[in-house]
């Protein structure tokens, strides 16, 4: 067994032109029985698959859903818990579809063509995780929009717009967690956030301001941090935050990463997480209950989150876009022996 | 713009036949220049690409490398370090290649046939992550080799095989993990092991026995304790070590998420790792430096294994299978506080 059989191979050992083997696996009339039965037979006797690419061409489909990721090589992205949560969960979604999930790292010289992969029949429908408010990601995403191409975002809301997302509520959740924080006594909440061209460190910002002034706080802008959601931004805040301890005696952070690397920097500095200062965290990933202390965070449904928007764009695929999708989750403030 | 332009679209716009613009797209001559002019120019004019998957059929390649994973919808399993380090750095090396990397799931009911990629087209070449050793696995490698299709197994080795991977040196790792275990005075040292249809479980079986060996200290198969390398199986792990502390000193596991699951396991029972007891996982996930006390570990570069890899499977795609790769990369014993 050295070859992959191929049409010609089929016709040959059927006795019957490539045309009639197409013809039989496409189902197309006319076909007598008997002809069917000859070339099912050669078919399967010489182990012949009728090529898919060529199928799908037939078709227009490819059967893969791509997934759009930024390209950062130095940050192993998908070693994050964030995008790895929501990967498994689109991943699994599709694998029961029996979709392919094609991953596709942004370019960072290239300009943004999402219209491109469909032109290209890379993907039947596509999910962009991790975009960010820029010109060029709107007028990217409003040609999927107008061409009516099945696509949907993840944790990310354009204002004004009516892009396709799946999001979860961080508004809420961002104004729940400065809530128990204050309920716990803690009055002096410093926020460390991440860039604001993500719809959510600006909804969270937003959580955190409400929540202060409706028990009557003043607002500090001293006391916001901005960080990148890395965890060495999160360490380099806090030779800023440092200082500001016991003053300050409770930090918010956008994510657990953040959190973290903060957590191992005010460390060095002698100061600990649930002793010395409260600490809650976003996302709620598995190393919350890892560390020491245990770090409270808020609870997002990111695999759900990446089960759901799998399920939309496959829904768009089969049935057409037909209606705007918007669907934001509930999140739950987890709390941990950091607080 | 609601439509996405079509070859007949270019052909009319250019007043040329639709096979006319084929020739042009696909540089087949008799060709004039002054009519490859005015395709090109309705082409860009309408947003004209042609067809991917209609090239790709011509050139029989899809463009894109499958990356073949377990399925086990529950792990989560792209939000272990062990995987999403190796697929991060498969998708930097596809991402620089311009390839696409498309993540299939290995399904738990169909029988095993990756040939079947390739017939259909799906993918130029696949990398398998997670493969185990059994008959039907063997089988299915089997295939692939003597096909000479373009394949490659990450972080397994069958014996007696010849077929294509990129591993680690697990034997060698173990062997030093359990030595400076000997070194700093630990004599009585229990392994924490994942299942033995792994080959890199083989591997640190032997070269912790070897370690003890050349010492000249006794095995004793009642220190020996198997988990499926989950946390929860390093949890449980610790109703069966606890008992045996203090007269065991020291614990050797084989990944670092058994190993935290058994220190906090044994942390309930009131031992605390590098105080009751020293312990080294193996892995170096980034987790070992944020936990308390921070874990040794063999660091084992999954990143560039997953970029070995790529590049391996990309290198037979280009140039054909002509040589059988069997690649170890060295690992790295990383002490902490935990010993």
């Amino acid at each position: 067994m050295n070859t992959i059989a191929k049409r010609k191979d089929v016709a040959k050992l059927a006795g019957v032109s490539e045309a009639t083997v197409s013809r039989v696996f496409n189902n197309v009339p006319p076909l007598r029985e008997e002809t069917k039965q000859k070339v099912m037979q050669a078919a399967k006797q010489l182990n012949y698959h009728p090529n898919a690419i060529a199928q799908s061409f037939a078709k227009g489909k490819s059967q893969n859903i791509g997934v759009i990721v930024p390209y950062l090589p130095k940050v192993h992205l998908l070693s994050t818990s964030y995008f790895s949560e929501i990967l498994s969960g689109i991943g699994v979604k599709l694998g029961e579809m029996d979709y392919g999930l094609l991953l596709l790292f942004q370019s960072s010289t290239e300009p943004k063509d999402y219209v491109q992969l469909f032109h290209t029949q890379k993907v039947d429908g596509c999910i962009i995780l991790g975009s960010q408010d820029s010109i060029e990601e709107r007028a990217a995403l409003n040609q999927l929009q107008e061409l009516a191409l099945p696509y949907c975002l993840v944790n990310q809301t354009f204002e004004g717009t009516s892009f396709h997302s799946i999001d979860a509520m961080h508004y809420e959740g961002s104004s729940q967690a400065v809530s128990i924080l204050l309920e716990k006594g803690y009055k002096r909440i410093a926020f460390l956030n991440g860039p604001k061209s993500y719809s959510n460190s600006l909804e969270r910002l937003s959580g955190y301001e409400s929540a202060l002034q409706e028990k009557g706080i003043e607002l500090n802008d001293d006391w916001i941090f901005q960080g990148n959601y890395s965890r060495k931004s999160g360490f380099q805040a806090a030779a800023d935050i440092g200082p500001l301890i016991p003053h300050l005696d409770a930090i918010f952070a956008s994510n657990d990463r953040m959190a973290i690397g903060l957590m191992q920097g005010l460390s060095e500095q002698g100061f600990q997480a649930g002793r010395d200062y409260a600490l809650i965290g976003y996302d709620d990933s598995d190393i919350c209950s890892m560390i020491s202390p245990k770090l409270s965070s808020v609870n997002v449904p990111l695999f759900e989150m990446g089960q759901i928007a799998a399920e939309t764009v496959l829904t768009m695929v089969e049935r057409g876009v037909t209606e705007q999708i918007q669907v934001r989750l509930p999140v739950t403030v987890i709390e941990r022996a950091s607080i």
